[in-house]
């Protein structure tokens, strides 16, 4: 018998997906299993909160592409509904538990990816197990909150968590017309960005209506005598609620790696190399459950987003197909928006910089997204941050309406060329009076700072 | 006497009037005279067609800065309606007639910036002195237009040339409810562009209901016997038209110049160097007048955009002030929009390139300016060139709907640091649903040449 070649697959989403088609690109007759847990494969998890305000018509329009479109287009054996529940590095095997039909079993592997996830955090608070209460992962989750607001039309709405996910959800139940409020520990809501920032985000926020409460400890939740959520019980008040929506964050899941003795990192993320090798020979991680690496901290770091997982999952399957290549590295761009308002980063805040010990400078700009004339001109604000020894930047953050939020794609590659606050300024960006000011808004900030 | 300090501007728009704010910011007590020949300073050009189209509800909101505003807040004297007539290097003096009083008088001068900016080509053609006949250059020119509009409510326009103001013109007359054809001798519009990304821009004027006709050579203009434009007279065809807008291109205004004997160069603009001096010592130039410096093609070349006017300004202000700055440089960014049309460019386009000798590699892609599934998600084509020994990228350009046109940045970046395909596929861009695919468009192009 030949050596086993077989490319087992754990996870059917972005980083999973995208690695087992670049191998099946490569070498077209490579036996190529994937388990999936759950039941679909390659969903936009990102998409779930417009799904669930009601802007798109049909779940199946976030699935990038459907099992058996990988099965019969590109021969790879996508298995749904199949859970992965132990590694056996030694035998070269996992353990599968087919949850359709209960039936266990082993299954070789020649070479193994792990592309798990990441997972909701779930607050640990008494009435959790309510109904009503719902975290948003895969997209089962989006689509059970979605038919629940249908059956139940829940019309207050609390969200925990200020991030991503809380903000979009806060647009999103906004839109079905509940009223929403948001509870956040933190003094601030969007923890990725400076204080300064966010409180732009929290007064818009204020002005459309959310309620948004900082700074209050959740205590519990309580129900009613049919079992659903009624009220969340902060340190400070009682805030009645029949649809609670937590966003507190993802962690890794890592813990099949970790009980499979394969080393992990930053956050509990699996530890890879760059090409995506973990610490185990022929195990091959990549995703929201691997380490990523950051350009301008020079650390490991954990980042679950759908843009890195594409990058893992091509990287990883390039490397596994017998190539040659290296995951670039991140520096921490991120994007989303709240009604009209666009907000995004890239780099460090200053809480990281602060962190590693960065002597930094910062300038921050209100500028127009258009020339001022120009009609849907509107606000923007930019801040940007040079180390202080090299004048080079290290970070960039942005806050304002249409238009504003895609010029973190200049920061960002401004960040990843290494560049300074004056060659920034000096950059030929784009100008027309539809479009921007003669000096685009990130180059005020910029020049602001030579 | 202490030696003449004085400096003295020739033109008062962006470069001349942004040198003398930097002169006066930093040199508090020196005399600053600036001629300016129109009645406006500090005017924006570009927004002269969304003037016409009645989006801006009245021509001063085009104006910066008043000339009043540089007298009283910044010291500077501006003299509006005074036009320099000659420069007498030897004598380091000016000629300049008032164009109110008819009063000639000799000014002297330290030092002299020459900002003399750019005048729209005429097409030498019988008729072309026809009442309805424009072309735009100074704020004057597009109040007649606007004034024009408003009195003799023309049906017919015919624009001669496809360029930015053929384009730009097109959209606002079509929003005046004018049946606009437009006429060029090239086998394409925007000469900037190549003819594949062209192409998309000609169908999509066509769809919103520009008669265009290309390869056509313009004969003549016909008159009516009240002396107003009647018929533009192609070698193909006779148009009717009662408004004739013409958008063939500027040159630079550098005859003084040359007269008193200062260098010239590409495309007969005055030659500087990186500090904007001019080849005689105590005179600079900037803006729309001067040569600027392409990074790509590392030769001088002549771009006439308020952009560069400004930098120019800059540059020439810091240096005339005492200080140190060079001009860095412009890798060729342009953006303009027909309708919902986002249109954009950087680098060297194919023609550039193969004049240059340049071996290149071209990709094209056609994707979504956001997730396929959010609402509003819509075309966008990305050209990247990169050259074929070195793999760097060397062009870019963009044609598609809302959201398209300022991914341009990225390309202007990623061509000013010096980016490979691969690099530019590597980026941390920004990803959400309303804002991209989760590959960015300008990804999906690098990608494509990797």
């Amino acid at each position: 018998m030949s050596q086993n070649n077989k490319l087992v697959v754990i996870g059917g989403d972005a980083a999973g997906m995208s690695a087992a088609s670049k191998v099946r690109r490569i070498q077209k007759e490579r036996e190529i299993i994937v388990f999936e847990r759950g039941r679909h494969t390659s969903f936009a998890a990102c998409g779930m909160p417009y799904y669930i305000a009601g802007q798109i018509d049909h779940p199946d329009r976030l699935i990038a592409r459907k099992p058996e479109v990988f099965r019969n287009k590109q021969n790879i054996d996508v298995r749904t509904r199949h859970e992965v529940t132990r590694i056996d590095t030694g035998g070269k095997r996992i353990r599968v538990n087919n949850l359709e039909t209960g039936e266990e079993f082993w299954e070789s592997y020649g070479e193994l990816l792990i592309a798990t996830g990441a997972s909701p955090m779930k607050p640990d608070l008494p009435g959790m197990d309510a109904d009503g209460v719902f975290g948003l992962s895969i997209l089962q989750t989006g689509i059970d909150v979605y038919n629940d607001i249908g059956e139940h039309k829940p019309k207050k709405a609390v969200i925990i968590g200020g991030g991503y996910i809380g903000i979009e959800m806060a647009e999103a139940l906004l839109a079905r017309g509940m009223d929403v409020s948001l509870v956040d520990m933190a003094p601030q809501v969007m923890a990725t960005m400076d204080p300064d920032m966010a409180s732009h985000i929290t007064d818009f926020m204020l002005k459309e209506g959310v309620k948004v409460y900082l700074e209050e400890t959740l205590e519990r939740l309580e129900k009613n005598e049919n079992g659903r959520v009624s009220a969340v019980v902060t340190d400070k008040q009682t805030l009645p609620a029949d649809l609670v929506i937590t966003g507190i964050g993802v962690r890794p899941n890592s813990g099949l790696a970790r009980e499979a003795g394969l080393e992990t990192g930053a956050n509990d993320a699996i530890r890879v190399d760059k090409k995506m090798r973990t610490s185990v020979p022929g195990i091959w991680a990549a995703g929201d459950c691997a380490e990523s690496y950051h350009l301008i901290s020079e650390k490991p770091v954990f980042i679950a987003l759908g843009t890195v997982a594409n990058k893992h999952g091509l990287v990883a399957g390039t490397n596994i197909s017998g190539g040659d290549k290296e995951f670039p590295g991140v520096v921490g761009t991120a994007i989303t928006k709240f009604n009209n308002l666009e907000i995004a980063r890239s780099g460090l805040s200053e809480k990281e910089a602060e962190r590693l010990g960065i002597h930094f400078k910062s300038a921050t700009i209100e500028a127009r997204t258009r020339s001022g004339y120009y009609p849907g001109s509107a606000e923007i604000r930019v801040k940007l941050m040079v180390e202080e020894a090299t004048r080079r930047l290290i970070g960039g953050q942005i806050v304002g309406m249409q238009g504003s939020g895609k010029r973190i794609d200049t920061i960002a590659t401004a960040l990843t060329a290494g560049m300074t606050a004056s060659q920034i300024m000096d950059l030929d960006l784009s100008y027309a009076p539809p479009f921007s000011p003669v000096w685009d808004p990130v180059q005020i900030a910029a020049r602001q700072l030579v």
